[in-house]
């Protein structure tokens, strides 16, 4: 894995050339010039470079990168036609500038010449060191210092410095963010790299995990180039604490890939992606606003762990909507102390209610002094981690004072008071709140949707590092041979040898044969056609339950025969596996592995049966999984009420079960160089101490996977 | 069923009395007074009653009501003391004035004084056909012809009338959607009738249903009183076309019922409601910016019917984050004919997106007469049922002139253009945009859910109007005998009178007639402990399946009754029931029947057998259903594709089912003086012409229930 970039003199530059510079202030290369000159605080020079001036606003401008004075350079920014874009970045290389930020576009977002010369660039960066961000991207902004290397003229609008990161692909949502941002807490360092020809998400990631003035990253992806290094990085953040909330785009995408395991096909990348987000600690939420606000909550509102929440207003009406919907959200509403009981009976009229809702009734609004106290009293409450105060209307002067009193009170506690303006009258309390960076929510269910993102629940500390991802990537294996399938039972002679539980089984070739090994296995048996070349047996006629007689197995042995020749002529056939049938009552689950195009080997647990499809109840995680992995995917399926057992089942055997989770994990990892696809399913779960059993087993590899093969590792 | 009220004179009044009227501005009878007098354009008279004053502002003042000068008079506006009201009202009646409005509280939400001077009201209300409006309430506001019958100091402010219909229990929330709805289509009437001790949200409704000016209704409440009058008042609205949007208050409660059914258990009321809205055709939100938005959608921007969505930006990231969202909510996304395609590219630069979604990149900005064509083009693409314009930052003058353009197309094309607001800095573009009434959303999330909520799908042409309900509801039954439980073996002797298609079963009472009766039936058998005090047999070791010989039957009937015997010592035994065993592969569901204490008899259908509690897949209808609402049940649940057929299955048996569902629904029907519940469980559902046949049931009833039998239906 390629290590993550040292972004000190980027992020921190005191020279800076921009190629292209102009004095035309309406040009990209003069606003970018601008922007430098006049809008940012750069301890150094920014030289120009423009074969067409010799000088701009009465500085001098140099035809090339190659004859500027000589001074040490941090950034090149270059915003010249594509075409000469190149040249430029080699100019950078001779001059030692360690960084390029290309603005220009027309590389791989514009056909194919373009995709040509970002290949280039990109080659240009492995030979020589050179770090480039972009191409075809707005520049990078480190607001907190006062350094707009971009060409956006809302560069010296947006300078409400903090500690919150971004990293976002595209570059007019991150603007949206800037200006939810503009007060109180606000953005320290916003990266916005285009193309990502070098430098990349996982590097800014990365570095704002380190970097102390920075307390929460956000991310806006729309796609994701390389996973194993966007885990490193994220892994990397949340051993430093940092919070990583982020939108993915790319949910509704049709998980058209075609594939012979219910695995792959379930586990669209979109699924994927959110199952990675989930196992390394990320934060993931579905709009551009809800990435703002619970960003900005753990910025600068998390809640306190171990509490409830408040819910505290002038209406009844709005109490009770409130408290409703965060029920729904399963939100823990805090209980008083008797203290907070006794305080609030004394402040509060008697048909107010004082349980929690707090529901003042609006009497108490022409007292500020009382107005104040009360809400004081909420949040001094130990058990009170964040109070929720909506204001359902705009009443001019009220309101007002209401704005006041939040801002007030909130200046004196630790406790976040999270302001909800219900109303579309952008009233003075409104602008009051949002001045004071209290950030008010537009409605309870926006306000409510994020805190339960954020609300630290019970044993969510941070998850034990999982164990370090190491193995192959995507799609190429180690290129023995072409994928292919294994018949059932030559799958599950690769995974007996490997030490799986399956149940005792061999093979027949003739109809007596089948009677003798079903007489010697015990019955029931179940037979089934073994064929390298059918995947669903049952829908082709090649599978029969419960045969409890020598005669009986021989007879299946022939119908089995004689239904597959009709419905799959051209397969090959091996013969039928005739198998120990388990008892009745086993809950069947599905463990299954498939390679992801972004983050290599992943891990499907979920329900299994003939329902895989129809429930599509299942969870994913990248291989290899830690012990903990396992457990938490167990407990992570909606359904999860069917393994701890239905109207007086037993639980199942979760130990069994989680071991042969990592069982799998473990075997995927070994074989990672070939194994393309592999799923058990159904696996049979008994009750405590009956073990976990996969009933029937589906391999796709390239070449053979022996039990301790040693297969060359790929690097990524 | 009590009938709804007749509103014209209220509504409209001429002459009303404020009978608590005051000179002092702060108190509230000064308020009333003076919205009455100064702000409402009263055609008639406002007569103000006060023993305290001979006058107010130099109008005369009465003592009492009994006093006035003799003058019709429609509506007393009652706002004294609570223990001074039915005193007042009786004037009232004596004056044969029609309606009250009384807004004083302390009545049934303050003690039980409170409650017993509701109950008197009522009784009043009963005995003379005084309607009463209140207690403990706001007032109504006609804002459409501009008479304040409250004495909220906010209504002056709030006079924006319209088409939009409002009913809202509580009375803060209300003035939020009037403060929503200030620009564009605004609130022609707004009911908010606190405790509703006589007038009622379904009143409400069904008047505003058969009000010409009234376009949508917006519901607002916290508890229903009467399911069925409110149905009715529903079913009222969709006869006549006018679309209803409710928020109802009280999702999150935990539906704690005891019940030996699931039907009962599952049926929380929240999903009730939701169902019986559903079945009625009311649209339910989940909060109130969404009741507003959906609300204004549906009044002046809804999409046309067969189209799909255009998404039309000018930031490409927001086009991919909005058109996700659009995709992930299952929004069709509008294919543009082949002279949009023509025109937009002519129009726009070569790097710009014309699909749909259509990013026009933001050099188009500088144009705005090019900008205004490119928008009005695919306004005008007979595919595009809405355009969704989200707007991802404030850039002034820019996007106070997308503001301006957005206003221009909308006047001159029938296609709602809907404009998303994302930043949070309200600019100029944004106040633009909502003093024109184009109110735009604040998240693109938002915008889509709501767009959901109300784009026409296929085949949802307003539902046939369902067989009117007219049996017996809630609680109260026919009072014959307290409830008892059938065992399984009289359950089903009852429902074969009746007609249901059952297995072959016979009752045995001793281990050779347990023989004998399989033997008959035919094997394999399944045998089950018949007992009126096991209502779950697994769970004891009462139930044996695949009992293949006459040995095996009268092995199992030992061996029940000797589980049982510990399991459930106290257990009255009937005896084993014998019973015809189904091959396997059937699908298993449920179908139950339950009392609710607002809408009466309701019916549940889902997935049965073990998983019922896990997998919590049902829907519900009020009884009697129309052959239309069975087929809609039988596609509503989650896991529909279990009856399609899943993985080269046949489908199920659907018209055995729907007539199952409709026979239960008829069963109920007829016997809903005495039917507590009902649950058959599972129903064993083959493939088509296998019939759908009812392997268990569950009955609880008062008294007898015989085939035909005539009971005496409860009038409601």
């Amino acid at each position: 894995m390629k290590p993550f970039a040292d972004l000190a003199r980027f992020i921190n530059p005191v020279n800076v050339v921009v190629v292209g510079a102009s004095p035309r202030p309406a040009s990209q290369g003069g606003r970018l010039y601008a922007n430098l000159v006049r809008h940012s605080r750069l301890p150094g020079q920014v030289y120009a470079v423009n074969p067409a001036y010799n000088e701009i606003d009465g500085a001098p401008c140099w035809p090339s990168i190659r004859e500027l004075p000589d001074a040490p350079i941090d950034v090149a920014l270059v915003i010249v036609n594509a075409g000469r874009v190149l040249d430029a970045l080699r100019q950078c290389v001779e001059r030692k500038i360690p960084y390029a930020i290309v603005m220009s576009s027309g590389f791989s977002e514009a056909g194919e010449a373009g995709q040509e010369l970002e290949r280039a660039i990109a080659r240009l960066c492995q030979d020589t060191g050179l770090h480039v961000y972009g191409p075809n991207c707005p520049g990078f902004v480190n607001v907190r210092d006062r350094i707009g290397m971009t060409f956006s003229p809302a560069f010296q609008h947006d300078l409400n410095g903090g500690g919150i990161g971004l990293a976002t692909q595209g570059g007019g949502l991150g603007r949206n963010l800037l200006q939810g941002l503009s007060h109180g807490e606000g953005v320290g360092l916003w990266f916005s790299a285009g193309n990502e020809v070098d430098l990349e998400i996982p590097d800014f990631i990365a570095w704002m995990a380190q970097d102390p003035a920075i307390k929460v990253i956000g991310l806006l992806m729309e796609g994701i180039k390389d996973g194993r290094r966007l885990t490193a990085a994220l892994d990397l953040a949340r051993q430093r604490g940092k919070p990583v909330v982020v939108l993915k785009v790319g949910h509704s995408e049709a998980g058209a890939r075609a594939a012979q395991s219910h695995t792959a096909s379930i586990a669209g990348s979109a699924a994927v992606n959110s199952a990675v987000f989930r196992q390394f600690g990320a934060i993931e939420v579905e709009d551009l606003d809800q990435l703002l606000a619970v960003t900005r909550l753990l910025a600068v509102a998390a809640p306190r762990p171990g509490s409830g929440l408040c819910i505290y207003t002038f209406s009844g009406g709005t109490a009770a909507l409130a408290t409703d919907i965060a029920g729904t959200a399963g939100l823990p509403m805090a209980v008083f102390t008797e203290q907070t009981n006794t305080r609030l009976r004394s402040l509060l009229p008697a048909f107010a209610n004082i349980a929690n809702p707090v529901d003042t009734t609006a009497d108490i609004l022409r007292d500020p002094e009382a107005a104040n106290t009360c809400l004081r009293v909420v949040c001094d409450d130990p058990n009170v981690g964040a109070v929720l105060f909506p204001i359902p209307m705009d009443y001019g002067e009220v309101t007002d004072g209401i704005a006041r009193s939040i801002i007030e009170v909130s200046q004196s506690t630790a406790t976040p008071i999270i302001p909800v303006w219900m109303s579309r009258r952008m009233g003075g309390g409104f602008e009051l709140l949002e001045r004071h960076g209290l950030q008010p929510f537009l409605s309870i269910s926006g306000a409510i949707g994020a805190l339960s993102r954020v609300w630290p629940r019970e044993g969510s500390a941070p998850l034990a590092a999982p164990a370090v991802p190491g193995h192959s990537v995507g799609a190429a294996a180690d290129g023995t041979a072409a994928p292919r399938q294994f018949s059932e039972a030559q799958a599950k002679a690769v995974l007996r040898r490997a030490g799986f539980p399956l149940p005792r089984n061999e093979v027949a070739g003739t109809a007596r044969q089948a009677a003798e090994i079903a007489a010697r296995i015990g019955f029931p048996v179940v037979m089934k056609v073994a064929s390298p070349d059918i995947a669903h047996k049952t829908e082709c006629g090649g599978v029969r339950l419960n045969i409890d007689s020598a005669a009986a197995a021989a007879q299946a042995y022939d119908s089995i025969l004689a239904a597959v020749a009709q419905a799959a002529p051209a397969a090959r056939i091996e013969g039928v596996l005739v198998e120990a049938m388990l008892p009745a009552g086993g809950r069947e689950i599905l463990i299954g592995v498939h390679r992801d195009a972004a983050y290599g080997q992943v891990l499907t647990f979920g329900l299994g049966g003939i329902l895989v499809e129809t429930l599509r109840d299942t969870t994913h995680r990248m291989i290899p999984l830690a012990p903990a992995d396992a457990q938490a995917m167990v407990r992570e399926i909606r359904n999860v009420a069917i393994l701890d057992g239905v109207r007086g089942q037993p639980p199942a055997d979760l130990d069994a079960l989680t071991a042969l989770i990592l069982q799998v994990s473990e075997f995927a990892s070994r074989h990672a160089g070939r194994l393309v696809e592999l799923e058990l399913n159904p696996v049979w779960v008994g009750a405590p101490e009956q073990g976990a059993i996969a009933l029937d087993a589906l391999i796709i590899a390239s070449g053979e996977l022996e039990q301790n093969a040693i297969e060359p590792e790929q690097t990524a």
